[in-house]
């Protein structure tokens, strides 16, 4: 899953450069709305001050990269992160920037060991099937070349990453460091430092590696300081109060975090469970319609909500490994649930779609796709007679899902209008659109290659304008059942196969 | 320090090739000498069963590599490791073999992405110290290859390693691999096995840093299951009954242990501290003959013994990060003790005199380094009398340090005799010889590295058969000074200044 379609899929809340004020407050993992205000040091407070600030810091950088192993290093280390985030907006910036460029590799040796490379001859065939002695020895510069170009290669910012790593508090200093990087990336495009992102990113996938996490059940007997973070990333449906988060921990609801060692009362990633008797159809129904059942009566398990909290790990895919640890943890304990299910957005849809209709329009051909059937048509057609002034019914879709505040979503004659096409083409959009064999669709993508199948499409299932933009208002269930869930993934992965209910394939048989 | 070097230090016991019969045994870390007979599946038994048998571990192998990521990886990573196991040494030996040839890296990628490489020009000035832009541009496809490139150098049996590492049991098999590599290595010297142990050995010690390691207190208390690997593997002095054991984890006496999650119950290395009231001189009254003291009387903690249980993390340095979390651990616990200390051998130190003394010898230079000073030659002759026959002192030396069974250590004359000579040269072994920079006993660099300083040479301190080959029975105390440890270490290793005690100094200045 690519960087974009995880950020979408997360919702994640980016916070912008702004640091807390001190390193002691990072440690103490104290991020409170007021602290983290855009802008505060921004550039505009640029002073000679600030000037000899940022000098400090690079030195500590340099140090904390150059010096040998000894106690002194700590508190380097510490010098450098408590300098950092004491930096203004444009010093990280240029920090950063200068972190890439001059703690690169050393390009000259690498070209000499390439060079070296070349001088070299293979051993008759070029690989090392049938190997005799003699083939050994002629491999044997080979192999010295390749360890040396290895090491080469390894740019002199890694030493730093290497070091934080090891430092205590320096994992979270180094998801902050990232998330400024991405924020950078956003708006300018700089090579080098998109080349250390790139290596920093494959580091922490490496560091936080599910057998270096820890699933913890988090519940209302934990500390405040824990919970206060849960209601502050919900970033799918936010937590209104405290009542509100005490029922989502309550009878009926479960929520699982994942924690580093290093990283300690602040989960990286969370989801959040509703034991239900059938799927659920709707968000409100989970959120605030109904009460929950006796746990012993449920029957299903919904995911109703999973939430990064550092936007420093982007494209890091947490969310896969912890979907499948929850699933094993909830099977034990609770044997009668055998259903396991999301709702879901579908966050690509009405892009996808209006897309189609756009082309479908500009098309002068006599073979241009008609996204609709002739009922569908004629059903829309005759109930915008009063607006659509000559318009084909793709044009009058095209400005019904276009025209802000949607007031079609108010008229219950235009929701029953568009229901049947809405649902097909998504249908469509769903299970038959890909880009590189995989579905087109992101958070698609994230559950089918979890080995969840797509159950059921549930329309006007998230009014909200946000979810009118996104989808034409339809949630979508991806189901994990236990027994296929190896079974779809696999065949997912070699071939592209996308599963889904007969409820929802019958919507493709129809066109 | 050098993996020959810590074999030294750590007397690790290789075990042979030979396998434990079950991985099943191996995951309750059952390891009774029965079992570890080597050559019961020797190559002698080789016969269709056994081809066959060889055949299938490798289709697995290729099958844990190859494929792709389901539930099956589990299976398949367990029928390979259970089949491992049961393998005879001979089919090991041609499994790894095909292992480090057949699932190399891609020498045709490499050259191709080598040859584009060559094909980039440098930014002006070579590097990206004032990038602008443009450098910027110029050098994104610098970063694209050198990516591909770092991509392209991983071979292909790393993924086996990773995917074993994340799977149960999986550590301690890479560990077991390692140990075949090292014992095919110690007999036969192929290139392309050497590279695959280089890489899994930075692999190991990735995996293995201090803190993924858990110190544990390991006493009485613990499960016999773990007790028992203490007394299998202590290395230095072997644990002669469970009364010795008890009295090595009772009043007095610590033993600490690093664990790994990934190989519960089994320490990877572990130390036994002795708390006394002065540095000790001599392992028996550490050992046997003084009644441990009152603990809260005790201001020295003696390092009496470290031995490291895996015999496949040869290399791995996990001492060095031990000794210093035992110092800060019993620092806390008993602040009375201001002093840490070892008794250690001194494995270099006859080597390295016989083979001056040799070369002495044989130079007919009127610049003959004299080794002996007047009064200790004249002391030797005058000793050596009736058997010297005409032989200088430095051939006398000789001769008694290199006539078994030594005889010279029975009697008290020629005890007294060579007692000046050996210490005065062991202190300048140890304090002037060096290689690269670093002291050339092992296990002094060992200890200098960490900080330790060097307190006082015993004599006839251990007077064992291996005591009197290696350092003509002397020990070391190495001292480490909480308040001196860092500035050690640092000096150390940017100066190789070797801080001694005057105690030690003064035996250089005589001469």
């Amino acid at each position: 899953m690519n960087r974009k379609g995880l950020a979408i899929l997360m919702r994640t809340k980016m916070r912008p450069l702004s640091p807390p004020a001190t390193l002691n407050k990072l440690n103490q993992m104290e991020i409170s709305p007021q602290e983290s205000k855009p802008g505060v040091n921004s550039a505009s407070d640029a002073s000679v001050g600030t000037r000899r600030e940022f000098e400090h810091v690079k030195e500590y950088m340099h140090s904390a990269i150059s010096m040998n192993k000894t106690e002194i290093l700590d508190a380097t280390l510490s010098d450098f992160s408590e300098g950092y985030v004491g930096l203004s907006d444009e010093s990280r910036r240029k920090l950063l920037l200068s972190l890439a460029r001059e703690y690169d590799l050393d390009r000259m040796q690498v070209q000499e060991l390439v060079k070296q490379y070349l001088g070299l001859e293979l051993p008759a065939g070029g690989s090392a099937q049938d190997s005799g002695n003699e083939e050994e020895l002629s491999l044997s510069a080979f192999y010295r070349i390749e360890r040396n170009l290895r090491h080469a290669l390894k740019p002199n910012y890694e030493i730093l990453f290497e070091r934080l790593n090891k430092h205590p508090g320096g994992l979270k200093f180094l998801s902050i460091i990232r998330a400024d990087i991405l924020s950078i990336l956003g708006n300018e495009n700089f090579a080098s430092l998109r080349a250390l992102d790139s290596y920093l990113k494959e580091k922490l996938t490496m560091w936080l590696s599910p057998a270096n996490l820890e699933l913890h059940n988090i519940t209302w007997d934990d500390p405040a300081s824990l919970l206060e973070k849960i209601v502050a990333y919900e970033a799918v449906h936010p937590i209104s109060s405290l009542l509100d988060l005490k029922r989502r921990l309550g009878v009926g609801r479960r929520c699982f975090g994942y924690l580093h060692p290093a990283i300690p009362g602040e989960p990286l990633i969370f989801i959040e469970v509703a034991l239900m008797k059938n799927v659920a159809e709707t968000i409100q129904e989970v959120l605030w319609d109904d009460p929950p059942i006796p746990e012993n009566e449920a029957t299903c398990a919904l995911f109703y909500s999973i939430s990064s909290t550092q936007p420093g790990l982007s494209g890091i895919n947490l969310g896969k490994f912890l979907i499948k640890r929850v699933i094993d943890v909830v099977k034990k304990d609770m044997p009668n649930i055998c259903m396991f299910a999301t709702l879901s957005p579908i966050p690509g849809y009405m892009q996808w779609l209006l897309s189609k209709l756009a082309s479908a329009e500009r098309s002068v051909s006599t073979f241009k796709e008609n996204l609709l059937n002739p009922e569908e048509e004629k059903a829309i057609l005759d109930a915008s007679m009063e607006f659509n002034s000559g318009k084909s019914a793709m044009e009058v879709m095209q400005y019904l899902l276009t025209s802000k505040p949607y007031k079609w979503s108010k008229s219950p004659e235009l929701i029953s209008v568009l229901r049947t096409s809405l649902l097909r083409l998504c249908a469509r959009y769903l299970l038959q659109e890909k880009k590189r064999g995989k579905a087109l669709d992101s958070v698609a993508n994230f559950h089918l290659q979890n080995g969840a199948m797509i159950g059921r499409l549930n329309w006007m299932a998230d009014r909200s304008e946000k979810g009118l933009t996104q989808s034409g208002g339809i949630m979508v269930n991806y189901i994990y059942r236990v027994e296929n869930i190896e079974e779809n993934a696999q065949s997912y992965y070699s071939k592209g196969q996308i599963p889904a209910s007969s409820e929802v394939s019958v919507f493709l048989k129809d066109h």
